[in-house]
């Protein structure tokens, strides 16, 4: 404690008036401060490699006259959907929809009562669904969009995602996206960049709700297509979908997804599979990569409590794969219990 | 005349001193005028009904508070490349360039010298070359495109572009690109619109030149694309093109290709012919055209003195679909001749 010499010791009244000063000064050295610090751009990631990889990859590509800039024309950044923007457990939310559309469509599919898959599907036939095979799920999803307009199936999927709960948290799918990744796309935005969604998921479904949800617009969701017929009839313009898949925009399919959506390499990309290795690979390993610094990031469940844990063979597909090959290319693995402070927004309301 | 008293009538030095006071107040005026004055937009077109509806479908789109003011996440217009941004006479500028590559990689084809269509392009037979069908010409183009990386082809193209001439302009093809179309484009852009390319021909192709002659950005191309694998080997990411179409974006091709790159309904469609229908019918007839205003026109090739004047069946496809649909949908026609004060950019130079 420091010795005051006692002619400074200040009366009642000096007191007072002392105090006030002094908090006059901090309320004037606080300000100063505010406008000084810089905000931090990721408020919801905790201190450590991958919150300094992003940092560093916008710092690098956006400082004009360094030798990483990137002209904004070039800056894109590319996101995974299903695990990596939103909670995929216990199964993705476009399964979910898809067996709740197909009961709904059941009454004027009296076939579907004895014709499998929809059968296990109208039944709610457990042990069945949990056969389902990847060509089921097709048969499935493509009986749910034959012969509907892309907008039509947007407004279901809309109306539905309003209507249904996560089972686990009782929230809406769309409460269940992940803070720390919204705060990604704003501060990659804020620098310049286009943020795209490269998702196995399919566009209309993924197009319902990515502009409310993550202001991603409707033109840059790059998905799985179906076919697709035009057709103008008495004076009215529609495409109708036809129930075969037109592009597969998984695993191999990212990668020609995004030749033929954006024909630009991200300068980032974020994923949380084996079904994103490629989108990665594409991004960090191109002929084209280089001049540019880039970034491939991977989301890796790791929290159980919070959220979900899981990194080998699972209902949404396989992860081991892009663990193994995470530290050879130089991808960032996003552990979610240590790199994320918060995982859903309404935590933070 | 005024009479003017001749107490008033200036002696040679007062005159002077006037004359300078006049020079600076008509400076002076003309500096106001031209801040005040709006600056004509679209200075290569004529005034006319076209003009007027370009001028205020902007307008109307673009006034907050107006009834058909459209936010700007939502502002697209559509062209068509062939045709109506640029000279698509005699031939599409992509024919041009793919039986130059089929020339050019003959000499590793020794079999190209008897199979068909290969043989007419090799030995320059005129006369076969004109039998040519669309499923030739695409045969055509799958081989220049078989095993290639989409990056390889807009190279290829654009050194191609940089050492060929137009047969009658002699002068490079991106010189014949339409000048009140580019006043189009950048009016729509200053004005927050994305101007998208919705084109029959390959996204690779108009890629290798859009952004550079046009300023629309790769993301903004929507064409014909090729199958397409991917592969990862020794380290480095590739799509290869496959030899088979995998969407024709022409025709009823142009709503489906609209529908899984953009994902909304675009405010205004520019085309030429009855490739273009689709598209534009899709912009002012669909359910969704409503409520906003929407604006549909056709470029019509009407000067054979400065351009060309086509418009029936033609080698570049059938126009006079359009032509009669026009009136009908209320599309605005372009007319050339009377529309436009000038054709190409460097008759301003």
């Amino acid at each position: 404690m420091p010795v005051i010499p006692h002619v400074f010791l200040p009366g009642p009244i000096r007191l007072a008036t002392a105090r006030n000063w002094l908090l006059v000064a901090c309320a004037a050295l606080l300000t100063a401060c505010a406008g000084i610090a810089p905000r931090d751009p990721l408020p919801s990631w905790n201190d450590g490699p991958v919150k300094t990889a992003i940092l560093k990859i916008v710092a690098d590509t956006t400082q004009e006259g360094a030798p990483g800039f990137v002209p904004p024309a070039e800056r894109i950044a590319t996101f995974d959907n299903d695990g990596t923007l939103w909670n995929e457990h216990p199964m993705y939310v476009e399964v979910m929809y898809t067996l709740a559309r197909i009961k709904e469509m059941a009454p004027q599919h009296p076939e579907w009562k004895t014709q499998q898959p929809f059968a296990a599907v109208v039944d709610g036939n457990r042990a069945a669904l949990e056969k389902l095979t990847e060509r089921d799920f097709f048969m499935l999803m493509a009986a749910t969009r034959a012969g509907q307009r892309p907008e039509d199936i947007r407004q279901n999927v809309a109306t539905w995602l309003a209507a249904s709960k996560h089972p686990r948290f009782n929230r809406p799918y769309t409460d269940l996206i992940y803070q720390p990744m919204l705060e990604v796309l704003t501060y990659f935005r804020a620098n310049g960049y286009k943020t795209y969604i490269v998702t196995g998921g399919t566009v209309d479904f993924v197009r319902s709700f990515a502009e409310r949800v993550y202001g991603v617009p409707p033109e840059q969701v790059v998905g799985t297509t179906f076919e697709a017929t035009y057709a103008f009839d008495n004076g009215v313009a529609a495409v109708r979908l036809q129930p075969r898949p037109a592009a597969i925009n998984d695993g191999p399919g990212k990668p020609v997804g995004m030749h033929r959506n954006i024909g630009r390499l991200p300068i980032a990309a974020f994923g949380n599979s084996d079904g994103d290795i490629a989108m990665l690979e594409t991004t960090t390993n191109s002929p084209e990569s280089k001049p540019y610094p880039r970034l491939g990031a991977f989301v890796w469940h790791t929290d159980a409590v919070r959220e979900y844990a899981y990194d080998k063979d699972t209902s949404v597909g396989r992860l081991d794969k892009g663990l193994t090959l995470a530290p050879q290319l130089g991808w960032q693995l996003i552990d979610m219990k240590r790199d994320w402070k918060v995982i859903f927004p309404y935590e933070l309301r």
